[in-house]
């Protein structure tokens, strides 16, 4: 028998994946561990299998896999020295199979619905987790439905049909749209595994392990992490929680929840010290990926963060930009502007906070910028014209 | 001192990148190696340090690496059941940093410009090698040009253009400039990076040995490559060569070239048992990244493919499209339709051919789908629209 629990109320439910909200105060419910000694199997090849008992059980079948995991962990030498950084690492989440941080919780979600005899699966998404629950609903032959706002991006859009789910755009809010699903779930046996589904939630466990053993079995000092629905942020703190409890490590990091400005309502109950987040009236920021008004996680992030002393922040939208562009030109490291809020929030923390030299600090790129052209400045595109007859003259101008 | 070596005039030359074509028949030269014994180094976790031994000097700094390599072999066990093919599996190079292959040669080819303190780059390219290049020149710092036709499309556009190189637009024939490219790059000290560029065709021995290594040291029975340049399939057949000389394997793979039928130079004279390729005069074809009509590597590619009895073969831009569903809806593998020609071939070919149940068949997926949206036929995107109110009803008629 396995449960879920209420971080608030502290209480325990048996597991049922259709309705895994607290049914006294509403918020998510958490995977629930019994005490035991765990480890890393580090013989195994597949992540999900190598973080296996660190995980809700799992029957697992290698034809699930997509090639989730073991993203590099990049030095990010040149802006360290530009900016006068510590020891920085970028953890390329954007490298997973669908371009995006979504495939880590997808893959642990599908392979449980798979154990637990569920055929019909679904997502409510902005984009990225759209694509990502289609592409593995298809490598495993679910029932998957797709539920999108009707002002979903073309580039999205196209990216998630073509594994032909069962595609349905909805007019209406995107909260109640949240919480619909979820009713019409429980009811006809589809599990919709939005942004804080619990079995998600665990599989983004799994990058916080790869970075404790890419950076030789030590955790970093401080972990950067864009924030929108909260779900990936307390992933990771559970991960770490993990390997601190059970003696894998002697500390945590450093947890540094970046939000958009436009849309940070968890930064904002951060800073103004409140335990519960509020829904914001309109969001508008260029990283759309991130832009959640009624962040479902929200209350757990800001209960876990405030434990663990880390901190939630926000940066506008100009500097998120530069720092896309920062990442794409000193380090050939292209991600979506959600992904650049980290390096964002790196470069203004360290005007006020002076970090030690030999702090190891980890940005999560949490997807690629091929899936958000449409961000891009079209006035810091620069691309020379020119004919065959005049081209050595233009690229001796250049050199 | 390091060789280069002509496969037709048998002569070998001192290495010069500038120029690497045989003075004497105009092919490309390739790297020569003096007998040795070779081994894989199974400790290192780089690829470029893993097999550093089967390939020209390299001084490795690990600040180049962007995470190539190591990309999933995938089983593909729907579309081998539903089409009662072999052992049937996917390596997915589109899971490389900038989403192609190019990338396995890039990382080669700068890291040699680094070891021979080459400081000025340069590539000519429709697309996916531009955004490559320029990637890899962003995170090494060198000075780097790129120069495209001026018909690239806005994608390729963009993801090249976020890295900052010096980045070209040419009016003109796209064989010109790639000859042109190396006169400039001659008299100007840039190393172009081309295609056939004999460093890069020494990166696409790696995802050969890759392969090798994740069927557990067993060579494959059958290797499906698109073909474009040829410089791909001719790195990938002297990777699986290196195995069998130093005794690693005791075969070979079956090499299956595919191009598409709208631009087959290769196909057409192999078919034909010619020994040279003839240029295509209006290529036409949905398969961009593969449409090449006159294929600097294509004679040295009919040669080899010959001395291995291999083959090269054509599909159509139907074939292909229907390939690319295929994977997508069965497989959740989201491909460019010029890497959709290795099942389209397959298929094709099982028509004509028995297989063994046993043999193991490997398709190379050459580049992710997200880079070539244009190519989707939009008939096929199949997506419902619908008030929040009628959710359900929608939901319950597709059960």
């Amino acid at each position: 028998m396995e449960y879920l629990e209420c971080l608030f109320c502290q209480k325990t439910y048996p597991l049922n994946l259709f309705d895994p909200f607290c049914p006294d105060c509403y918020e998510p419910l958490l995977y629930h561990y019994a005490p035991k000694k765990r480890s890393i199997r580090r013989e195994k090849d597949w992540p999900l299998e190598r973080y296996s008992e660190f995980l809700p059980q799992l029957e697992l079948q290698p034809e699930l896999r997509l090639g989730e995991g073991d993203t590099p962990l990049l030095k990010l030498e040149r802006i360290k020295e530009t900016y006068k950084l510590p020891l920085l690492f970028a953890k390329n989440e954007a490298l997973n199979p669908t371009s995006s941080f979504k495939d880590r919780g997808t893959v642990a979600a599908v392979a449980k619905a798979i154990s637990l005899g569920i055929d019909r699966i679904g997502t409510v998404s902005t984009g990225n987790m759209a694509n990502s629950t289609a592409a593995y609903g298809a490598k495993a032959g679910l029932k998957t439905f797709v539920l999108v706002k009707d002002d979903i991006s073309r580039t999205k859009l196209l990216t998630t049909a073509v594994h032909k789910p069962a595609f349905i755009a909805v007019k209406g809010d995107y909260g109640d749209l949240f919480r619909k699903s979820f009713d019409i779930g429980h009811k006809h046996r589809i599990y919709f595994m939005n942004s804080v589904d619990p079995m998600r939630i665990e599989g983004y466990k799994i990058p916080g392990f790869e970075i404790f053993a890419q950076l030789g079995f030590h955790v970093p000092d401080y972990v950067f992490v864009p924030v929108s629905s909260g779900g990936h942020l307390i992933g990771l703190m559970r991960g770490f929680l993990d390997m601190k409890t059970q003696g894998l490590s002697e500390h945590l990091p450093v947890f540094i929840g970046v939000q958009a400005r436009g849309c940070s309502p968890i930064a904002s109950a951060f800073a103004s010290g409140k335990t519960r987040v509020e829904r914001i009236d309109r969001p508008q920021t260029i990283a759309h990926a991130i832009s959640n008004p009624d962040p479902p996680g929200g209350n757990i992030l800001l209960k876990m963060i405030r434990e663990f002393k880390g901190m939630v922040i926000e940066v506008n939208d100009q500097e998120i930009l530069k720092a896309q562009r920062i990442l794409a030109e000193s380090e050939g490291l292209f991600c979506m502007p959600a992904s650049a809020t980290t390096l964002a929030g790196l470069i203004k923390l360290s005007k006020k906070k002076s970090f030690r030299p030999s702090d190891h600090v980890v940005l999560v790129i949490t997807g690629s910028g091929v899936k958000a052209l449409d961000a891009l400045e079209s006035s810091k595109i620069s691309v020379r014209h020119t004919a065959l007859s005049d081209l050595e003259e233009q690229i001796k101008s250049l050199i």
